[in-house]
């Protein structure tokens, strides 16, 4: 058990977000993994679950201490393809890791499950169907605490998904990775918002493709679409740790420097606290990250919202408020960034002047 | 032990520098630990050695993956404040995590020391030699390979440190964290490295303070001060992961993004194959990196140098050369980034039109 | 008269535009009488045009030689302040001036009247009209061969203007200051486009406030207005010389730049080619410049349209198309500028590393 | 006569800078000419003397104005290939205008020469003083009231226009066309202004080829050269109203942007402020611009010189110090663009995030 945490097992997610709490997310995996060495990116599998158990694991740890309370299992996204033998065995595994890593703290499980690439071609409601229930049988059969539909393009794919997601009779939280211009046959955010309650999910939102400002864009979109529809869900928001205001419909996977020069648009810790307290704002409750977002940034959401919580993560032993960790720094120039106004104005540079500041995206 | 490495036990640093093999050095620590919720900003010390010792041995094992052929200690500093009771079990746990990981693969531990907060003030050779040598103790005791004087502003400190660290009897590699405007006291990089090499460094070089294009300019001046002086001596460079072509003599720590707002300067693995090359074809032998150098980077190294070096890392199995891991993408204008042409000539974009790409030092 | 020009006496503005021409506005009078030392920034008023008539005379004729077929006379705005006595004179001259020099070439002489003061605070219909009738009879009595209504923010106060224009039987162009957002009554670009036609505008579009890119947004929003509308009307653009895709619905004014800091923003000859075409595909016809607008940016849009026209301007007798002019510079890497390529694909560098590339405008 | 001007006919060059009075040069001719449609890039030639002698005398008087206590002839450059029967006359011409300028207000007449392109093949002294006698006997015989050798990269051949224009008995100034690298032979900066004043120049320095930054850095290296060798000069300095950070030895001419790209690198009028401020706190009295200095930057040095100076240029009239032209404006958030902090503190967008800040230059 980590220090400091209190495990309150009989609250679900529904529980804490009814009660107004506010449930902070992980981050980046399959990202964050390929830097550490144990994913390939095109491919985006999570063998190391089976492969390097200590990796995914150490990963988990470090969301944890940083203050999340949602442990995501590190599973297969759905395809044909891939339904071979494996997969159910590491999807298996990685329950288990999940769980393992969330009883040491105040964390759920959550099994997640994607878009299909069947869908593309095919929408053929029975056969994606059938791809999601092989995935939610073992998640079932785990045991995890709530369910995710995760990165839709579109919301049709995503209310069957949500649909079949019910069955298992666990809260269902259901996130597109779109942007404010909607889905990609032009359902708008707040019809997909309506889409996916009325098809049962509890909790609504968006996770990757976009940076942290236009992923709260949509989620105002979202928010005004259910208002209007006089109904009624938790928010949830899991944006890339990239800064992307330069991305078209198709997000930051359009960009020419994805998936291996986004360097330069990684966001500051500073801009994670802005990011998550305008979401608090807005009424979002879920606050996670997705692709780009590292465990030191679900801390500085866990930190911005302290006050609100009461509390600050296990990670923040090894963290100053606004960087007040370099108060007794030997330079006094340095000493003086030892303050909120330093970190909260600053414009970091790029250090990159042959560079843009904009690419033009790709297709 | 790691699957595809062979382990060469009887080959010592010197030994394989002499072959005119590449060894390639680790990367960052403090920072990357930092960002993993493990090390605290400002005061940059390495508990989590026995705190969270799962930790550490995941970074070290990404190194090892990634290519590194040395294990260096996660080791406490000198100082005199610090150098209380718990400093020593610390170190002698740090070596022996640095062990356990280094037996799995082909790498080396070296013990390393830094610049003390004493010679700021009283350039007193004895007091501070003293403190190199209680270090030094603790690193002979557990064995390691070789032994690393780094981190040095002023020459005449590493001298000191060069002369305490030959008592051992092991290979002594000494670097500095000065540019090209050489060290505090105007020492030129080729001065200073003479003197270090007539101190008794076999490998002598730089580390840390400055991106990979001004540590190798750094590099240059060495390499011409010892060839003036007609000595002989390894070349060792451990850059940055950040780019700062807008730093003055002081390095990264003056500009106002030091510590937390670095991260649009972060290099891509692609300015770190340039970095290797430029490195390799300067003659430096012994190339890693220093802050901001997370396991990918020291990856690109090792897949830089894979035609001379004639092998991959580990961690390559998770990585296509010049990302043609993306070459099965569905989507064609991704598929079209598979190939070097785009990374080597990719532009990265900030996403951050509202800041500047250089800023000004502080001091 | 300029040689090469052929003077058309008999032709309008009208008759021009209904034969398909294409009509070359003319550019920068306020902004770039500034730079010379002749026009007040905050106060901009005309009196340089009986204080310093050559000043006048040599701008107008700059813009004839670079292939502007009209000279706009360099009048007062309309305001209850100013209009005293000595304005009458003023506009009087502006007009005579105006005549002179368009009787050296194909131009014609167009007058102008912009929005009040007085709207802002007494939308009085009666009480700006008045105004607009002083100047108009100016106008009337020097025969100027068309009107202008142009910077108008708001398409309430321009149809006045149109009507009070109606009034001198002469034909009646009419330009907003808006962007895509619309008026700031928040009356679309369409909507504007269409009451205007209505008020018995012959021609219609934008004028000043936004850049080339953003000027042609706004006219493609007028067109669709006026289409879906079943209207018919020639379009005319007048963009901002400078680049502004960060302005906010008040345009340029708004931006911490305005007005004495612009210059990163001059837009290139080659831009300016860039909207010609743009503007032309657009079915545009009449194509100037406002604020910015240098001569030679008049001329790019004479040259990038000459095919279409048949017949360069007087003033590319010292320019040679896409920089070949430089073709037999003695240094070759200068040499090979000389060609279309390298100029239709420069990105030309601010040569200001510590100054961001946007801005967030004030208000 | 300008009004507000005292003539002071009896104050040659070298009285008034003996005095301790700060003159004030004029700017460009050749890039302000070629955007007004009078000159053609490449040739860069000054036909328009008498093709368009208003646009030539407009261009002097608007200098005159703005401050310039010189006016420079717009003459032809030394080359064997255009020495033919024109230029004669209109070097000739040239001094009229210059002449006839002058005489409106508190200027000299200055005939000037520069390097040849002979001097690149043959280092023929006999044959290029040659070329430099025919043209100083045109400005002799027009009575010019200075001379100065001025855009030479070559130490050598400026000696030898010094040399040839001292026989003429008139104030000799002599500038190169170099940076703080120095001549085309390594000669450095120091030994140019070394050389040039024991060949008999009273006044020297550095024109053209570099911005305000780089320019007056050059300027410092001449001034100590000067010290060191006990010699004393007046110091002059014209440098480009581009910024060129990113040039290396041979100037602005490597850049890419070159000659039609450079609008984002034009300084503002708080640039060239801060330029004169630099330049008379450095000793320099002799301050002027080169190519891209319109005739507000000669006004921003008049302005900035204002204090010791004791008086304001005529263009003045029509400029409020430090923007203070906007505090009657309507809107507030411009009105408070109306102080000197606004203004001083200002980083000027670019409004082109698709560009770099910084180019490499070709060659």
């Amino acid at each position: 058990q980590v220090p400091g945490l209190t495990k309150r097992f009989s609250q679900g997610i529904l529980e804490r977000l009814e009660s107004g709490e506010v449930v902070i997310g992980d981050g980046s995996f399959l990202i964050t993994l390929e830097k550490r060495g144990y994913v390939k990116a095109g491919r985006w599998t999570p063998e190391a679950v089976v492969e390097h158990p200590n990796a995914v694991r150490q990963l988990h740890m470090e969301f944890l201490r940083a203050g999340s309370n949602v442990m995501q299992t590190f599973t297969f996204s759905a395809s044909e393809d891939n339904m071979e033998s494996k997969w159910e065995d590491i999807n298996a595994a990685a329950c288990d890791l999940a769980r393992e890593v969330a009883g040491k703290g105040d964390a759920l499980v959550a099994g997640g499950i994607c878009q299909t690439s069947v869908y593309q071609h095919h929408k053929d409601e029975a056969r994606i169907k059938k791809i999601f229930r092989l995935q939610l049988e073992v998640f079932a059969r785990k045991n995890v605490d709530f369910v995710i539909a995760e990165y839709f393009e579109h919301a049709e794919e995503a209310v069957w998904a949500v649909e079949v997601l019910k069955e298992a009779g666990k809260p269902v939280a259901a996130t597109m990775c779109i942007g404010p211009e909607g889905d990609m046959h032009d359902v708008t955010p707040g019809e997909c918002a309506v889409k996916l309650v009325m098809a049962g999910a509890s909790i609504v939102g968006v996770n990757c493709r976009f940076g942290p400002r236009i992923s709260l864009k949509t989620m105002k979109l979202m928010k005004e679409g259910l208002q209007a529809a006089g109904l009624k869900a938790h928010l949830m928001v899991q944006s890339l740790g990239f800064h992307t205001p330069d991305c078209g419909k198709g997000g930051f996977v359009d960009l020419p420097e994805y998936p291996f020069g986004l360097e330069p648009r990684v966001a500051t810790r500073w801009d994670i606290q802005k990011y998550a307290r305008e979401a608090y704002d807005l009424g979002v409750r879920y606050i996670g990250g997705c692709c780009g977002f590292e465990p030191y940034h679900i801390r500085a959401i866990a930190e911005e919202l302290a006050p609100e919580r009461g509390f600050l993560p296990p990670a923040s032993e090894k963290h100053g408020n606004w960087g007040c960790g370099l108060d007794m720094h030997t330079k006094p120039w340095i000493r003086a960034r030892a303050r909120r106004e330093h970190w909260e104005n600053l414009l970091p540079a790029s250090g990159r002047p042959f560079c843009p500041s904009l690419s033009k995206p790709d297709a």
